[in-house]
């Protein structure tokens, strides 16, 4: 049975000249890179060089790279560094409720610590208005965070326009990072962002290590303390092969970004028109200022989860959503906020290309998307309608 | 030339073994833990796997073992997490004076964050005295942190006598077994702790890999908000190969930990006789109750950071303290909590042993280090005494 996987916004294979960077770092190159002998001096140096690639990505200097575990952890950082670095100045904070949930959990964080967070809404296709920051933004807010692409929506969010309004009230900007950086070209100059959020394994580098962008004079706390490790920024004997890996992910995703869109987008274009020849499918998220490789749906009357397991059977993998929410089995909120309706949000599904697909896998899905859809609306109870005043097929428009 | 690494406590070499098992999560096993399909799934029991191996390591249920990216974010992990939980309940917060930085200036941020803490002495030996911790404990105290042994002088300490104490109070207790985890035997039960932190690199496991054991039934807000795995209390995409070869290197611990100890100790025992042959060369930490692995030292009238280089151009690989610190060039905290003047505490040396020496290297050591010294009194402007008072070589008879 052929496998296409279909779910590169959840993780990604390694590029093979990555790990093979890696190895020595797992073998003779052991050192603790704050030790001052030659096995020390070696792992430094290749932090330093990675944080040179990961720099040249997003066209920042060296020196405001800050290497995580994660996108996650970079997130959590951004959110509570800037918080607690600039809480005497105010304790309003502004999110947008397309982020991640380490975004939104972070958020709640910070209301339990004595913040208020403003949620801003979006629009259908899951966009802000840069508008509506402005309105929030009031004395107290000392910090917004909105994602530069949802991955579960692929929408791409304007953060140039709110960068400007951030800068003209003086907030600290944080951009969620983790879906664009790799897959779409990223300059954090341009954007006009203080803070930047990445995660190595969505640009084919490794899990464990991501990073977070702090412009040069952004006053941030650690969320981890101890070492002088990252300038005194982020404690932890630091993860060298991971590191050394990402940054090589990062010079490749450099040279290849024009031809690795160009290959995903042209795929991803295929896939979204079979799919949405299929009765009753909707496309979520903005159907042209998107992710060039991401494409997601609510099928009606379906829920995602069977839809799943049921394409994993052919070989297709696929998600429902964030793979961090993916077995919380919970409505998504970013689709609840588009005003998808909570029983169709059930239905969620998101096909992420990469480079390993090839057509051959995109015209193995068209054949088998079809059937499966119709195998498991056969077995519905709503398949004739969601029970409630007859909606049925047009119970959604939004997409 | 030859090369004798007697930097374990900076860092391990990776087991063979361990390397072996992780390499399939970086090649065909590249899912993501949570995803539903079959790469998700396998990766998920990888997991699921070492938490057992680590479990196994220190007696405790797998479903206590939280895995984090290094032992720092553990130590984060564990005082802030539980400060958060019992805030309410009260806000004095007890560590001792030979903590890990991780410890201390995590400790430093909640007394930014409105808590008291008290820093507890300890005697010449950095041994914390279970009654100090009796007599610091009152109404509002809600955690307690000591190490079980410190990476900079080795002492170990009475654990399973302050968390009896502890028990009595209803005072929460983490102890950072950073450094003891795979090298002495660890029973979290007869310890009697509630949190223990844990690094995977310290026993021959890879970097980005640690774990914080929480008692079940103890109430502990995450470090890092977001998705759900580790059952919610760590977020961020799991870095699948670092938990599986943690989970061997405990795996491997458990079984080699008696020979490795009795290796270690008698490469140790070796190094610190002839060592202490040296003139004006003094043991820091507890004679007996230290790691076997481990030596430490305070060489007067040298900086520590000219012997280290010295004795690497002979390949003798070590350091001058915690490897956090190495490069900070500040006076040890641990080593002035002892009552070391902190001249002398520039003159600090830690040797510590692995399975990769040999008595062959010893015997090199001990050929190579007393030269090393008199080439460095030779040169410098202390070599017959601090300059003050003619003290000279009485100046410190602590150790």
């Amino acid at each position: 049975m052929r496998r296409c996987y279909f779910d590169h916004v959840a993780t990604n294979p390694l590029h093979p000249e990555v790990l093979d960077v890696m190895m020595p770092y797992f073998k003779e190159d052991f050192g603790n890179p704050l030790s001052i002998y030659d096995l020390g001096t070696s792992a430094r140096e290749a932090i330093e060089k990675a944080r040179g690639q990961v720099a040249g990505l997003i066209n920042a200097k060296p020196q405001a790279i800050v290497f995580t575990s994660s996108g996650a952890e970079a997130n959590n950082f951004a959110l509570r560094g800037i918080a607690f670095a600039r809480q005497n100045q105010g304790k309003h904070a502004i999110v947008s409720k397309v982020e991640h949930h380490s975004i939104l959990n972070s958020a709640r964080f910070l209301e339990k610590s004595g913040f208020v967070v403003t949620y801003l809404p979006v629009d259908k296709h899951g966009i802000v208005d840069p508008d509506t920051v402005k309105k929030s933004i009031n004395k107290e807010t000392v910090l917004i965070s909105v994602t530069h692409a949802s991955s579960e929506i692929g929408s791409i969010e304007p953060i140039r326009e709110i960068a400007q309004i951030a800068k003209e009230h003086r907030v600290t900007l944080h951009a969620d990072g983790v879906a664009t950086t790799g897959n779409i070209p990223v300059d954090v100059k341009k954007l006009g962002v203080d803070l930047y959020s990445m995660a190595a394994h969505q640009f084919y580098g490794p899990k464990g290590a991501g990073a977070l962008y702090v412009k040069e004079g952004t006053r941030i706390a650690p969320l981890i303390y101890g070492g002088i490790q990252e300038g005194g920024r982020r404690a932890g004997t630091e993860n060298v092969p991971a590191i050394v890996g990402m940054g090589k992910a990062a010079e490749i995703a450099a040279q290849e970004l024009p031809g690795r869109m160009e290959h995903c987008r042209k795929l991803r274009d295929a896939l979204i028109d079979s799919v949405l020849k299929v009765p009753n499918v909707h496309l979520t998220g903005h159907p042209e200022k998107r992710l060039p490789h991401h494409s997601s749906f609510v099928v009606e009357f379906i829920e995602g989860e069977a839809m799943l397991l049921m394409l994993s059977m052919k070989g297709i993998l696929s998600a429902s959503g964030s793979a961090c929410s993916s077995r919380a089995l919970k409505s998504s909120p970013v689709l609840l906020s588009l005003g998808v309706p909570s029983a169709l949000a059930q239905g969620s599904i998101v096909f992420s290309l990469g480079t390993d697909n090839s057509m051959e896998d995109i015209n193995y899905f068209i054949e088998e998307f079809p059937q499966v859809v119709k195998k498991l609306r056969d077995m519905s109870p709503f398949s004739s309608g969601w029970g409630q005043g007859g909606e049925g097929d047009k119970c959604y428009t939004g997409g």
